[in-house]
């Protein structure tokens, strides 16, 4: 009998009530919205209603540069949260929702996996309470508006080749990517060519993880910019009359949702931004209401630390005004041997063999990158702390490797095996984030708002990528001229490049030095509140494989969700 | 002070929990399933479990052929409802949910009026419990998986200009009505023609209203066609390996949303097919459970009793094995006045001042109409009773001509003025329709299902519509002959041409004669289960006009969704 897989563990949950995962938060039920049996949105209300209470210490969960495969940060998140209560401690957790996209896809489900789940995973995956599928609405409803307006004298005067808003759709469907619309006859619009992204996409999406309230939030729609003038000048959401209708549509949505773990610990599931052309993290909401509902608030940041840990703290610590108290770099053995350049590692398909022979000096020859990363953690002030997350085929020398990495950095280092264990298994990483976040926080940000869009990419590029310096194309120079015309230079930088390297470049593995940052373009999310420099290739609309995930879903008589893993 | 607005009314209301709702109709609440404070959702298993208890009395709601204003069919809908508990009868409310699209195009709210509302209408117009979106989503997924299945070499050998499927929307975007996708480089997919339809519109949509369990609805899924090959053979959902994600989508959706009137009636509110292109009715699903729960099912139908009654009886009582007791038609001064033919009304506009003289006569000219669906309702075997939806300008003089046609044909007739009282005003109409559905049924289908393809729509053009013959254009024959071969000719057929008059020519009012009806096309929805002849203009993607609702529609800092009529 091999271990059980992800569903079969799921389904033998044994799930608690939410007003009682609602109550081990100190949240009254007056504060829950039931939706469904396993799901409870959390009124706004609570956010005032908590903010006197006692500030949990905040932990975020960052990771080496990940590998095709992913690095198991979701559930090491799962996994500490669990382990907390094994030290008689109260931890929330928080999370993104996962995008129906890759559930459909390649990837299946991301709930966690083996005994630290968030459950039930087919809710989760799917639909959950609807705010992704708000998202696509009030997105979706501005580019109507946006044609509309076109169609009926462009009285913005929009120049046609200057509009940046597209549309989204919550699928992987590449035929979306390149389209033209408004074909037809003079009644069906204006012919213009432009395409659709996935929901996760959004700029909603981004704004919907970054607002406070749902004042701040009908204001971040109203300027969003959907194109420019042909002097430059640009159109916003509010202009066209589109804001308010996108608001309305997105008012339940601000709402966190509440969930609970195989071990009933609290989870918040809330909002889901790109990684790499926006923060990539969970909902400053669902933090400020967490981070008053017991003695941990565990919250996960996208990709590896130059990635979602660095946008964690310049842009959501920002925008929430929370303080961090410690962060985890999740850490696994093949990571680091992967980052040692000996092996390439494919999604989709099988760990070459090479990898799992025991090689502790292959995982010291990829240390550097997890160094790199605790320096990227480090200069933000805050303490780190190297979770080890134990796979069954890794060797004790190779643990102890890492152990030793983070040693000889006086990091504090714990082998975690929530995986096979649950949270008894990450007892030790538990106390050793305590330990850490004990510890007094020093936390700045990286670079002060009224620096320069120019100067804030390059302190990004050389602080903590470790590039040389930045090449600027003169398209994007001239972008970043035109942004600080239109009055954006003081929003932080979101620097859209690969997740498989600290640099540019995907192949280039460890922490690469000796190379520049090349600025090919640059976009504005004016609404979410940060400029994106675009540097590589940014897929925004996944495709569908040879085999996805789509064609083995199903239900059975029942209504039971099967081959979701 | 005028009459209060319908925000005003529903922010009035006082709502009853949802449990207390269900337990009017002796649902326990082991059943529901809460979805946040105003909405439940109805476990699929209350179908099983109220299988044997007594059948309440099941009475459709259609009307006279509508201004484009509407005569106020979901209000009396509504109004009726309310009236049985003012004559000691328990009542259930079964009506479609409201699109988003036209919430903020030009038509506002659809949630019943005056005192006659299901509430709260913000969480009805907006995403309700999100079975729209599933519909959309499922919808979506298996358009991705037929591009991808072109993309990823065609095994299925589609032939490419034959492809049926095309995308949805729940949003009025006339942009998106003729699209060219796959665009861009070789790995962006096929370059193709196809559009995107409003959600309302697709047959996912029709799916959910006419299943009756999970696993038929998965079988349906399974049935949709999305193209034909060269030799004509039709390529299922199935054949693609795409049915079984959009079930596993779909399976939320299927439970009925239970809300409540103003005065605490229940409502259950469940999927919105069209009315011309699909058949225009609320869900069978809800109806077999609302049809055990109380002494009446009041049920609406859309659009005129040519359109949606017809498809009641023929396609959705097909679907249910339900038996009808009564039909109200739905009948208003304007509308009979306009059928005059002497007047014109333009949606959005005022009313033309000469409509709203006191022209007792004019509403006898236009009574052809009337009498045209009163024999709609009795070629079913079906008793219909009129309800006169009395508006603040008509005269008692007008209402005593209405009633004086329905006297010349043995129809029981009642003023209603629910609108303005709420139940207490529609006493009458409840004490007519309690006398109609005593009296024994008589219900046939109108054709057997052994009948062919256009010998269904002959018998519908000339029995139901008044027309003198069908001319069936060279293609569409063609189309014809290949549903017949492939299996398709058992289906009922669903006739899609104007809801504005009887004939397909939305210019002419009564009851027209002399004249034939043209069919250009024939498409089939082979899951949801019907085939259906085009003839005339069938918009399936509205647009926003110059001053949408999308642009008043806003938010204030509560979170109150304001300038929803």
């Amino acid at each position: 009998m091999g271990f059980p897989s992800d569903l079969t563990i799921a389904r033998g949950a044994n799930l608690k009530p939410l007003d009682e995962v609602a109550a081990a938060m100190d949240i009254p039920s007056h504060l829950l919205q039931p939706h469904g049996d396993h799901v409870a949105k959390i009124k706004l209300s609570a956010v005032q209603e908590l903010a006197d209470r006692p500030k949990a210490k905040y932990v975020v969960v960052s990771a080496v540069t990940p590998t095709p495969l992913g690095e198991g940060k979701t559930t090491t998140t799962v996994g500490l949260g669990q382990a907390f209560s094994h030290i008689g401690k109260r931890a929330t957790i928080a999370i993104r929702q996962p995008s129906m996209g890759p559930t459909f896809g390649i990837k299946g489900g991301a709930a966690g996996g083996g005994y630290s789940q968030v459950v039930p995973m087919d809710i989760l995956n799917m639909h959950l309470t609807g705010d992704f599928h708000a998202v696509t609405a009030a997105h979706n409803m501005l580019s109507a508006v946006l044609d509309n307006h076109l169609f009926q004298g462009n009285a913005q005067g929009i120049a046609p080749h200057d509009i940046t808003w597209r549309r989204v759709l919550d699928v992987n469907d590449r035929a979306l990517r390149n389209i033209v619309v408004g074909l037809g006859g003079r009644l069906d619009g204006v012919p213009r060519q432009t395409g659709f992204d996935i929901t996760a996409a959004s700029e909603v999406m981004a704004i919907l993880a970054l607002s406070t309230s749902i004042p701040e939030m009908r204001a971040r729609l109203g300027r969003i910019v959907v194109g420019y003038r042909a002097d430059g000048s640009a159109v916003t959401a509010e202009d066209i009359k589109g804001a308010g209708a996108m608001a309305a549509i997105m008012v339940d949505a601000l709402r966190p949702n509440l969930m609970q773990t195989l071990e009933n610990t609290p989870v918040l599931v809330h909002a889901g931004p790109f990684g790499n052309i926006a923060h990539g993290n969970s909902s400053v909401v669902a933090d400020l209401i967490g981070v008053h509902a017991g003695d941990y608030l565990v919250t996960e940041a996208g990709f590896g630390a130059d990635m979602g840990a660095e946008r964690f703290f310049n842009i959501k610590c920002r925008a929430s005004g929370l303080v961090p108290d410690a962060a985890v770099v999740v850490t696994t053995v093949r990571a680091l041997k992967a980052h040692s350049g000996n092996h390439r590692i494919v999604a989709g398909k099988a760990l070459p063999e090479a990898l799992l022979a025991e090689n502790p000096d292959e995982v010291h020859a990829g240390g550097a990158n997890l160094r790199k990363q605790i320096e990227n953690i480090r200069i933000h002030g805050v303490t780190p702390v190297v979770a080890i997350n134990a796979f069954p085929d890794d060797h004790p020398s190779e643990h102890a490797a890492i152990a030793e990495i983070a040693a000889s950095m006086g990091v504090r280092a714990a082998v975690s095996t929530h995986f096979s264990d649950g949270g008894r298994g990450g007892v030790d990483l538990a106390q050793a984030v305590a330990e850490a976040a004990d510890e007094p926080s020093d936390f700045a940000f990286l670079y002060p708002d009224d620096a320069s869009l120019r100067e804030k990419i390059e302190i990004i590029a050389t602080k903590v990528y470790g590039a040389d310096g930045v090449d600027i194309a003169p398209a994007a120079s001239r972008q970043l001229d035109n942004y600080e015309r239109n009055g954006f230079g003081d929003l932080p930088v979101c620097i859209a490049k690969t997740h498989l390297s600290i640099s540019s470049d995907p192949t280039l593995m460890g922490a690469p030095t000796g190379w520049r940052l090349p600025v090919r373009e640059v976009r504005a999310s004016v609404g979410a509140g940060f400029v994106y420099p675009i540097c590589g290739d940014m897929r925004t609309m996944p495709g569908l494989g040879t085999h996805p995930a789509a064609h083995e879903i199903d239900v059975d008589a029942d209504g039971n969700v099967v081959n979701l893993s």
